[in-house]
C-alpha cells in the first residue's frame, strides 16, 4: 500500500503561500505509484493533532485554480511551536498517532523558522518511534528573515505591493501638497528586521524621489534627526514620504508603538507607529499629514502579487516533493541566486536543523549611511524579486478567491484536546 | 486667433482624474480648428492665480499616456474655494486678467461640489466683466457625494479597491482564527456619507462571507450593539471582519476618531476610528484583532482600478469639451444609467448651479435593517461600478506612473501672491 502525503500551513500566512500548497499537490499527482493521497492538516499542525484532514487530491481542478491564486492559508494556519518531546510526549505521541492511523509517510510543512524547528522535532521523534516520516519544510514569510535560502517565499509580493503604494500615495501627496497635506506616514510590517520597509526605497527610481524618509527597526529612533529629515524633504520637494517599520524603538529600547496611550477615559490604547509619527511631525512642524497602517492589507494583497514570488512559492512546493522522492529527509528546499539581474536562481536545499530558530537580519550594508534610505546594494538585492505581475482571474469586478472546502476524513482516534 | 483652452484639478484627487484629463486633452486635439492650445493650472486654481500654467497639449504621447494611468493628479490639485465675488474682487479679477493674458475662451475644471460651485462663479463674473468664457465642470470625487450624476468618476476605483482589500484581508483572518487574530477592523474614507463604507459589502457573495459589521456614518455607533454582532460573526464564522466608515460617530455626535487619546506625556494624538474600535473588542470580548487604516492607500490604488470608472472618467473628461463646443455653458455632465445589469449608461449634463454645494447622501434603502450591512439594492448599485480591471502597464516590477512635467508659460502678468 503507497503511503500518504500531509500538507499543513504553519504561521503567520502570505500571498502566495497556496502556490506552494499547489505545487506539493501537482507534484505528490505525478507520482500516484510512489504517493498515494495528498492530505492537508485543517488549521495547520492544530487540524493533525485534532484529526481535522481533509482530501486535497480530492479537490477538483477548478478549486484549485482558485486557491492557488488566494491569499491566506486555504487550509487554514496556527501559531503552535512544539517544545520538546521530553515536556510535551503527549502531543508527539498524538502526531505520530495520527500519521499512523492515516498511513502518513511524508510530512510537508510550510512555514517560517519556528516552523522548521517543529517539522524537525517531528521528524527525529517519528523515526525514534520506529515509525519513520520523510519530512520536509517548505519555507514561507513576509519578513524575509529565515536562513539559508535567497528570499522567502510570500516576501517578493509584499515587496512589491509596498513599493507600488509607496509611489501611489506619494503621488496622490505631491498633487495636493501646495494647500493640504505635506506629510504622509505609511506604517509597514516587519517587527524585527527591516527587509519590509526596505522595500519602499524600490519606489525611489529618481533622486529626490519618494520615500524620503524610511525608518528601520535595525536603526533607533531619534526624533530630532527624524524630524528634520522629514523637513529637509518638504522644502526640497514641496511633500514628505515617510515609510516606518512596526518595529522601531527608541532609545530606551521601547517599541514607538507601544507608549502607553490614554483616551479621555484612562483607558489603554493601541497605539501603531503611524499615527504617534504624525502627530509628533503636526506638533513640531506643524504640517498637515496623513497616515495609513497596512496591516493585513499587506500581506493578503495577492491582486498585486510578484510573479517572480509566485513562481518560487511553487517551485518550492513542487521539490519539497521531488526532494521526498529522491531520498532526501528533514531538509528544506531553499532558493539560491547565481545572477541579480537579469535574475537567475534554482532551488537547492538545506538540512531544518540549520533553518531553525534563525533570523536573517538586514545587512548594515543595505541601509545608507544616515539611516533613512537603502543603498544600491539593497536595491540589487530586492529588485529581482518584485518582478512579473500575476494578476489573478476575476469574476464581475473581484478576484477569484477560495478557501478549500471539503468534508474531514472520517475520525480513526479518539478526541483529543490540545492544551491552549 | 482661436482661443485656449484651460484644465485645472480642484480638490481631494481619485485614482483616475488623470484619464479625465486625457479626454480632455483627446477631445480639444481633435478640433484644432476650435481651440488652439490645452493648459493646464499647475496645483489647480493655486496655478491659474499665480499664473503657474503649462502647455498641457505640447506634452508628448508617451507622457500621457503615462499621466492618464497615474493616480493623484498629474497637474496637482488644490483645497480653495471662492466666496462671492464681492468678497474676494481681487482673485475674480486676477482670474480674469489671467484668463485674458492667456487667451483662455474654455475653462474646463475637474472637481467635487465646491469645485462646482466656484467655476459657476467665476464663469459668471468672467461673463459680466465682457470677457465670456465658456466654463464646464467635470466630476470627480471619491466620497460618491455628487448630486445629478449615477456616480462619480474615481468612487467605482476606490470601491473595487475596498471590496477587494476586504477579500483578501478576511482569508488571511480566517486562516489565523484558530489560534490568533479573530478580529479585523478596516478603516476607510467617507466621512459624512457611507458610499464607501458600503463597498466593503460587495466582497460578500454568500451569506455568512465578510464584511461581517459595516459601521456607516448615517448610523449612529451604539458600542453594545455593535460589540455583540462582532461577537455572534465570532461564534459563528470564526471570526469576524469589521469594516468602518472614519466618519462614524458617537451618540453626542462626536466623531470616534476624535476623541482626546493623550500618550504617556499627556501629549494629544490623533485617533483613527479602527484602532478605538479595535482596543474596544479587546477590552469588552477579550478577542485579539488587528486593525488597517487605509487612508490615502486607498484613494491612489490605481493598480486596481475599475475599467468602468476608467472609462467613464474619459467620457466625461472627452464630453465636457464636445459640449463645450456644442454651445452649451456652466454645466456638468453627468452619467446617467439606464439599466443595472449588464450596466448601460450614457452621458447628459446638468446646469453647475443644480450640483454646487448639495450632498448626495447614501439612501436608506441601501443599508440593512439592522445597519450593518448592505440591501440588494444597493449591490446592484454598486457592482456595475466595479467591473474591468484596468491593469496599468508596468516596468521593471512597478507600475509606469508620472506626473505632468513641462516648464511653466512665460508669465504675462506681475506677480500676484494668493491670501492664505
Amino acid at each position: 500500500m503507497t503511503l500518504n502525503a500531509l500538507y499543513a500551513q504553519s504561521g503567520g500566512v502570505t500571498p502566495v503561500i497556496n502556490a506552494t500548497a499547489r505545487g506539493v499537490r501537482d507534484a505528490v499527482a505525478q507520482h500516484p505509484d510512489r504517493i498515494g493521497r495528498l492530505l492537508a492538516g485543517c488549521d495547520g499542525l492544530l487540524g493533525v493533532l485534532e484529526e481535522r484532514l481533509i482530501d486535497a487530491s480530492a479537490l477538483d481542478e477548478a478549486m484549485w485554480d482558485r486557491i492557488a491564486q488566494s491569499p491566506g492559508g486555504a487550509f487554514g494556519s496556527c501559531r503552535l511551536k512544539l517544545k520538546h518531546p521530553e515536556e510535551q510526549e503527549a502531543l508527539f505521541a498524538r502526531v505520530l498517532a495520527v500519521f499512523q492511523a492515516h498511513n502518513i509517510g511524508y510530512f510537508f510543512y510550510n512555514g517560517g523558522g519556528d516552523s522548521q524547528d517543529t517539522a524537525h522535532k517531528i521528524a527525529t521523534y517519528c523515526n525514534q518511534k520506529g515509525h519513520p516520516v520523510i519530512c520536509m519544510g517548505i519555507p514561507k514569510t513576509i519578513d524575509n528573515d529565515l536562513k539559508g535560502t535567497d528570499c522567502c517565499p510570500g516576501f517578493g509580493s509584499v515587496a512589491k505591493y509596498i513599493a507600488t503604494a509607496t509611489m501611489e500615495a506619494s503621488l496622490d501627496v505631491a498633487s495636493m501638497c501646495a494647500t493640504s497635506t505635506k506629510v504622509f506616514v505609511l506604517e509597514v510590517m516587519g517587527r524585527h528586521t527591516g527587509w519590509l520597509a526596505a522595500s519602499a526605497g524600490l519606489a525611489q527610481q529618481r533622486e529626490g524621489d519618494p520615500p524620503h524618509v524610511i525608518l528601520f527597526p535595525e536603526r533607533v529612533f531619534e526624533p530630532d534627526t527624524f524630524l528634520k529629515a522629514v523637513d529637509t524633504a518638504v522644502q526640497n520637494h514641496g511633500y514628505c514620504t515617510v515609510v516606518a517599520s512596526e518595529g522601531i524603538k527608541n532609545q530606551e529600547g521601547q517599541f514607538l508603538s507601544d507608549r502607553g496611550l490614554r483616551d479621555a477615559f484612562g483607558h489603554a490604547q493601541l497605539g501603531g507607529v503611524a499615527p504617534y509619527l504624525a502627530e509628533l511631525i503636526k506638533e513640531r512642524l506643524g504640517y498637515k499629514n496623513h497616515w495609513a497602517v497596512a496591516d493585513y492589507l499587506q500581506r493578503s494583497a495577492r491582486h498585486v502579487a510578484s510573479q517572480t514570488d509566485v513562481t518560487q512559492a511553487y517551485a518550492l512546493g513542487e521539490s519539497a516533493v521531488t526532494l521526498a522522492l529522491d531520498g532526501q529527509h528533514g531538509c528544506m528546499p531553499v532558493i539560491v541566486r547565481t545572477q541579480d539581474w537579469p535574475y537567475r536562481w534554482h532551488i537547492e536545499h538545506v538540512p531544518l536543523a540549520h533553518v531553525a530558530n534563525h533570523e536573517r537580519m538586514l545587512p548594515e550594508s543595505f541601509i545608507s549611511k544616515e539611516g533613512f534610505g537603502i543603498t544600491p546594494a539593497c536595491v540589487r538585492y530586492l529588485k529581482p524579486l518584485i518582478q512579473g505581475e500575476a494578476v489573478p482571474t476575476y469574476h464581475e469586478g473581484l478576484p477569484c478567491y477560495a478557501r478549500a472546502h471539503a468534508p474531514c476524513l472520517p475520525k480513526q482516534l479518539p478526541e483529543f484536546s490540545v492544551p491552549k
